[in-house]
């Protein structure tokens, strides 16, 4: 280790950084690393049981001076980083939504870093930017999406890092074509809808966008919707917004929530923004991947009315981290809204208007070559076995709510729609002095309910906090009506039946020591 | 290959998509299938070839239906994607700004890749979090930063995608900090100033975060001062706005500029900007790398007085796109603008603010494990190593710089400050009969002054398409003070010596052939 002011002597010196044969070397040393990581990632504690700051104990203050060995590298990844990584990869791993890595997609993540090329325009790397287009409408056809989205129906798909970026980009492309039309000085009189469960993307989105903060609705939904938006309370809230003088800009419709996998209607939701010209984008971040299965291709029923769709190959399509498929409509409202185009980057292509130069269709300018990732997986595996795949996690988590209707200690909250479960557990009948209390009066009764609650709520965050800090599975949480359950998330790509198996009886466990002392 | 409709066919069934011993043998043959590319890449074109429109006709329409083996998928990739790759790593590329990988930057992507976890916050794996915080204040002291950009100052740094995402993050950070202040409806009177140099990516922050576009300024620059944003020319331009009853609101100031590598003087520029409260940021996408080299420092004194200072690590510091660092004085500005927490990720880590959550620093909620590679490229070559890496190439493009100045035929348009030379052909001298019309007058003195240039332009454009077509070399253009000039950025990481003296003479010979019909 060695310091920086020791710049006289700076005679340390090694061979190119991207030497051929070093690369293969140390290129093989990896594979090997990584495979043995996902022979024994369900023996290490899902959730890292580290304490905030441990990281900067273990490491020192500076960058060393003088190369290091990458055999030293790698041990400290094993005995410094490991232990500090949340194993999304784990077969034991149910939290948040999937993270689903594959061989494929490594692979296609591996080629992409490779050639290391900016794609930021055609000319660039005319590959990365056709073959974008080609897989984007090969994934749109799977999920039977209208041609109107496709490049061959003067619509197209882009890939973009994440959910957040795509809203972004729609919700801008919409705030321009509005603001032409209504003129600028208007920006504060625009409104975004979504529900109060759509992903937080959306307020985010709305706030870089400039959007007045006061002019964010989250429409409230309702269990006896299933907590889905609904086209009524949708337009009595436009309707309120246009009668302040408001003007309606944009809805963000969510098939496969956060919280609870909810489906907003979308077919019906788009009717009702056609009305008032606003521009609709369907999130269906995590339950996207599942519509390339007839079976659950309904979900997205309408969306041919939709402005724009988009889900997260990342999440649930075996896909790494990041990738997330866009479809729009209308590329020329986007690009309208993103484009800049400096003399440094014109070149014959973009002049001739022949290509698409995917820099206009996106936040950044440079731009990864994604596609390959998307392009192996979808031919490695190919149309049946992703379906397979996914049906897979779906009969697991079917399973999984089995499991849990059999014991009449806990309740599925929501019902399952997708391979995520909802469930927690019922707080034991208060002692028998206490139910008397409850039956003196109707007030005093209402109030218990709400007291029961509050238990419940705080029983089942217990028992999450102690499956968790058990290392043996890790899931989480979430409120939907004040009820506070526990996501059972099926789709990890190592998960195998055995796992679900298991993670139950520790759910069971757990539940036991808990209610014990409850 | 299947068709989508044999639904009902669907028993095409392969092993688990993330089995450990099929992930290495497929691994293997890719780092194999890479190393060769690296060993071969100098034999390509470097800007390819193809036509608009080339893949679509080699690719089938859609998915196919059955998995197809990774060895057919490779020769694929090497037979229809490789021809249509403008390769980047080829140390023949002196086009744009370099994309510069290492063995390193591509391991430490792998292990990113390969844990996939998805790390929105402290809890969702505490060693992506804590890495990035350590690794940012190594390269902030490597930098000679001030301690108030580092976290140990009550800054800190961040990782961004690109540069365009850390502009928009500030820029919005800036907005609604000074919103905040003046109220809401005040948007259409921020004012946001750059140079006519300025990266595109600003213009493209602006137009996103919902600045109105009257209200952007490209302040204009010059020859005399080097195209350099001057102190003076940014007052008069803040005046005038203030002076209309407009909000001066952001600065970007660059170090290294796209076009010519221009420096603007960040020091005198911070003090104008001081008198307004205006943000400033400091881009120096380009040539930051360079001033970890104690003789390069200078060109960002005065950074202390700045609000954000970035750089991107995937364009000359051997970490693979994308790679943007990120570094701010006031992080909580960020949170204020940026931060969403909704219940699903409420955790007790988050709850005890003992810990950073990155989430609320940048545009997307879900984030890649990026500082794992710029881990291992500090570690495995050393800061002894990374400074001899930029300064060979500091020191290949001053060779490249005395080759042009020892041919009479060619000019440096702009001296060399970094690893870039801007240069042209000049036009040959026009006959003599034109000659003696040139000296009748001034007034047609000066026109065809303007004409020459018009020759010198199209003579350059001529060069630079003739030499890109043949494969040999690749470089790129800008236009600065009108005049179109040739780019030749040295940064490829392997490129020797030997690469720049064959694209001196491929410069030679290609200009050869066009004065000789000129």
């Amino acid at each position: 280790m060695g310091s920086l002011h020791a710049d006289n002597l700076e005679n340390s010196c090694i061979e190119n950084p991207l030497d051929p044969e070093e690369f293969r070397r140390q290129g093989h040393m990896m594979i090997d690393f990584l495979a043995d990581y996902y022979r024994d990632v369900e023996k290490y504690p899902v959730r890292s049981q580290v304490e905030p700051g441990y990281l900067r104990k273990l490491l020192p203050e500076s960058a060393p001076y003088n190369p290091e060995p990458i055999e030293t590298i790698l041990q400290d990844v094993q005995t410094q980083i490991v232990p500090g990584i949340t194993h999304w990869q784990s077969p034991n791993y149910f939290a948040y939504f999937p993270s689903s890595g594959s061989i494929a997609g490594f692979l296609g993540e591996m080629l992409s870093t490779g050639f290391n090329v900016v794609g930021f325009n055609w000319m660039s790397s005319p590959a990365a930017t056709e073959l974008e287009s080609i897989v984007m409408d090969w994934l749109g056809k799977m999920l039977k999406l209208p041609k109107s989205f496709l490049f061959s129906g003067n619509g197209g798909g882009v890939l973009q890092g994440t959910t957040c970026e795509a809203i972004l980009c729609t919700l801008t492309a919409a705030r321009d074509r509005m603001l032409n039309k209504i003129g600028r000085e208007n920006i504060c009189k625009l409104v975004v809808y979504g529900s109060d469960q759509t992903h937080c993307a959306l307020q985010k989105a709305a706030q870089i966008a400039g959007i007045h903060p006061k002019n964010f609705r989250a429409v409230p939904t309702t269990k006896t919707n299933s907590f889905g938006l609904t086209p009524d309370a949708l337009r009595s809230t436009i309707l309120a917004d246009i009668e302040a003088g408001l003007v309606p800009l944009f809805l963000c419709a969510t098939v496969g929530t956060t919280s609870s996998t909810a489906v907003d209607p979308i077919g019906p939701l788009c009717e009702v923004a056609k009305d008032y010209w606003i521009w609709v984008h369907v999130d269906a971040a995590y339950a996207g991947s599942a519509c390339i299965c007839p079976e659950f291709r309904h979900f997205i029923d309408g969306v041919e009315n939709a402005d724009s769709f988009s889900l997260n190959a990342h999440k649930w399509f075996f896909t790494t981290l990041d990738c997330c498929c866009l479809w729009v409509k209308e590329p020329s409202a986007l690009v309208k809204a993103l484009s800049t185009n400096p003399e440094y980057l014109r070149n014959k292509a973009t002049d001739s208007k022949q290509v698409v130069d995917y820099k206009d269709w996106q936040i950044a300018l440079s731009r990864r070559f994604r596609s390959m990732k998307l392009w192996l997986v979808l031919r490695s595996y190919g149309v049946a076995n992703l379906r397979n795949f996914l049906r897979s996690h779906v009969k697991m988590a079917k399973n999984f709510e089995g499991f849990i209707a059999q014991d009449k200690r806990f309740e599925i909250v929501v019902p399952r729609t997708f391979a995520m479960v909802c469930f927690r557990l019922l707080p034991p009948s208060p002692p028998l002095s206490i139910m008397k209390v409850y039956q003196n009066g109707n007030g005093v009764h209402h109030s218990n309910h709400l007291q029961d609650e509050t238990r419940a709520n705080e029983l089942n965050h217990r028992l999450l906090e102690s499956i968790n800090a058990s290392g043996s599975a890790y899931m989480t949480h979430a409120m939907v009506g004040g009820v506070y359950m526990i996501r059972f998330a099926v789709g990890a790509t190592l998960t195998e039946e055995r796992h679900v198996v298991l993670a139950w009886k520790v759910v069971q466990e757990h539940a036991d020591t808990i209610l014990a002392t409850f």
